[in-house]
């Protein structure tokens, strides 16, 4: 009953950590990392429900391509792609992929909203429902008076003609958004269906969900048109006993040196320059001490040092963390859902192959059963399934806003 | 028994005819059209031997991100991939994707030169073959020394980093390519390991099989370097008189204008500037005029008008056709191949889901019998059963000159 498989993607290579790629490669941090998307369509052809969301980059794309892309596997899989926009922070990409350097924070901002207009008018705004006839008595495909340039002239994007492709069943795939930043939280607040959440705490979370969803209604839109999704670690077992053995015997996995590495890489923020074994207090750069004080909540009056707190998120890949039998890790979810306002988690897959599976076994049916997991699926699309909605964008999304219909409506209007 | 399936790709609209994409869009002349290497994933685990070579332009994408597309294709595919390089025509994708304007045809060769030598940075240079040595002991997946940047620096692309994926069987994928003009001859006799011809006649073809060869031979390849695929329209059923009346009903599925604007997209002339109906010496545009004679060869001294050759062009998709019983099309492919020096024939499929399975059904069985097809495969990547050789690159092969230990050698006998 999942709704969906969360695909991640880092287009280059973590070397931020002592300045050198070694840690990365060694612990194979997010290298090798093979092109995400390539396998939705092998997954699709052996299953009918579940969605996938792939992680794009709005900073080093085409979007001209990249939409294609995208509906090419909205059309693989039937309807049941999303994607997960993000606007990369990574200098290895940038240095790659034909950018002289990284560019800044809030321009990527402003890069990924001309971006999404880009893409809003292929997939929405380009052809109409009833543009394809497939006529073979009179030899017509389309209707050519029914397929809309995309007219496209920007600051970043110049993209003047029609959509290569016929729309697929979601047409846009369904939106999910992970910015914390405050440019991504309102990127989020506009374009988003789903937000994804990772953090230490309730409390922060609830802080997410409230300070988003804020947002949100300045823009026109109300909580219900937002999902939002925190990021879970969990390990179950029989008993909550059980459990925890579980999770001891799972330490000896985790890797200071590469959480470390994996850290230094989404921040840009060398980790290798401290003292690792001095207490938190000592470190200098405010943006890693201010990182790492988030995870000494569990026991904030003790004295941490970086290589502790590092320990501690490499247990929860930076998440909260849920230990126990499954009427234990069944009630810490609800109990979360119900304080954070949350609408579904991300369950990472700690141990490939094993952690899902136990989850599946053992916490769905206990979900199930207390009414918090449905035992059938709503939809046959990954937005039905996300929004309790439609297949579509829904009419109030800044997406709709791009459809033929009502930019043709609105040409009417002006003209009368 | 086909050792690959070709998907061709155009990612522009083709809009040159009548200055117009109308025609395009309401006959379905490459519009709609999905990326091709999507559905690739899902093929090959449907699929044992069968090899998937992909249209892939040096022109719109960055060689770091699409080798890591080619690569993570070719593990899913477990070493069937093959590239079909183009360096792309179409004004409508230059505009659609971030270029000013198209790129010059002799440029976008030297642009393709620079991007192959990237690639074979990537694919065959970065990582040693033992550099993965997955020791769960020591938690070690790579060794770092044994991952090499791609240090490329030149005048189109910047990559200085080692490459994000493990080597795949084949590293880099087989390489097709088509270019018929002089700069195009010139770079498949350099990179190419199969190459594409379309042409009319036995001749015609014959005479780029020994100038491509002549070129690779200056280069220091030889014949048996290279593959030589012809493309062929087929028409088979089981007796001759069957075979012309199928052709015959296939006829009304022409279209002049499809042809047309198919034609002047991939040659970016006009073909609507002309008097269609006026015979073929009217024709004021050298380019379009010397183009249409080349498919009057069936009758040269009749008077041929545009609309006729476009005609004669639309029932062959401007190949060679072929109409006849399984052996009078085994005998004519067993001549074209022996008088034109090819290696082998790529099989329009002018009737998705009957002219294939009718190939399969009646010729290949004929020329299995004739020993002209084998009746098994002889390798399981897509290298080996079109070369004969084996998975990776020849070793005389351009792209081999880009492998860590020859660049680690080359580097010790320069300090020595």
């Amino acid at each position: 009953m999942f709704d969906s498989l969360f695909l991640a993607d880092f287009p280059g290579i973590n070397d931020v950590y002592q300045g050198s790629n070694e840690a990365s490669l060694r612990e194979a941090i997010a290298v090798p990392i093979n092109d995400p998307s390539m396998a939705v369509a092998a997954m699709a052809s052996v299953t009918r429900h579940l969605g996938f969301a792939i992680t794009g980059s709005t900073t080093y794309e085409q979007p001209y391509s990249f939409a294609r892309r995208m509906t090419t596997l909205d059309h693989l899989t039937g309807g049941r792609v999303g994607w997960n926009i993000v606007t990369s922070a990574t200098a290895s990409a940038a240095r790659n992929l034909g950018l002289e350097q990284q560019v800044a924070h809030d321009e990527r901002y402003a890069i990924a909203d001309e971006f999404m207009e880009v893409v809003y008018k292929l997939w929405e705004g380009s052809w109409e429902d009833d543009a394809v006839v497939r006529d073979a008595e009179r030899g017509v495909y389309t209707d050519p008076t029914k397929v809309h340039p995309a007219a496209h002239k920007g600051t970043y994007f110049s993209v003047p003609d029609p959509f290569l492709c016929e729309p697929s069943r979601q047409r846009t795939p369904a939106l999910f958004q992970a910015g914390a930043s405050s440019a991504g939280r309102e990127f989020a607040a506009k374009h988003a269906e789903a937000v994804f959440l990772v953090d230490t705490s309730v409390n922060s979370l609830r802080r997410s969900v409230d300070a988003t969803t804020e947002l949100a209604r300045t823009l026109g839109r109300s909580r219900s048109d937002l999902s939002f999704i925190a990021g879970v670690s969990v390990v179950v077992a029989p008993t909550d006993s059980e459990a925890r053995a579980k999770f001891e015997q799972q330490l000896p996995f985790i890797s200071v040196e590469g959480t470390l590495a994996r850290q230094s890489s989404l921040m840009q923020l060398d980790f290798g320059e401290i003292d690792i074994d001095a207490p938190l207090e000592y470190v200098e750069t405010d943006g890693i001490r201010s990182f790492l004080e988030r995870f000494t909540i569990a026991d904030p009056d003790r004295t941490w040092t970086p290589r502790q707190v590092a320990e501690q998120m490499a247990r929860s890949l930076g998440a909260i963390t849920v230990v126990g039998s499954p009427t234990t890790v069944a009630d810490r979810l609800e109990e979360l859902a119900d304080e954070a306002g949350l609408d579904g988690f991300n369950v990472y897959d700690n141990l490939p192959l094993r952690t899902l599976p136990d989850f599946v076994d053992l916490v769905v049916p206990e979900l199930q059963r207390r009414g918090r997991v449905p035992t059938a699926y709503e939809a046959d699309t990954l937005r039905g399934n996300v929004t309790g909605r439609g297949a579509r964008l829904g009419d109030g999304h800044v997406g709709a806003s791009f459809r033929a219909t009502q930019r043709l409506g609105l040409e009417e209007n002006a003209r009368s």
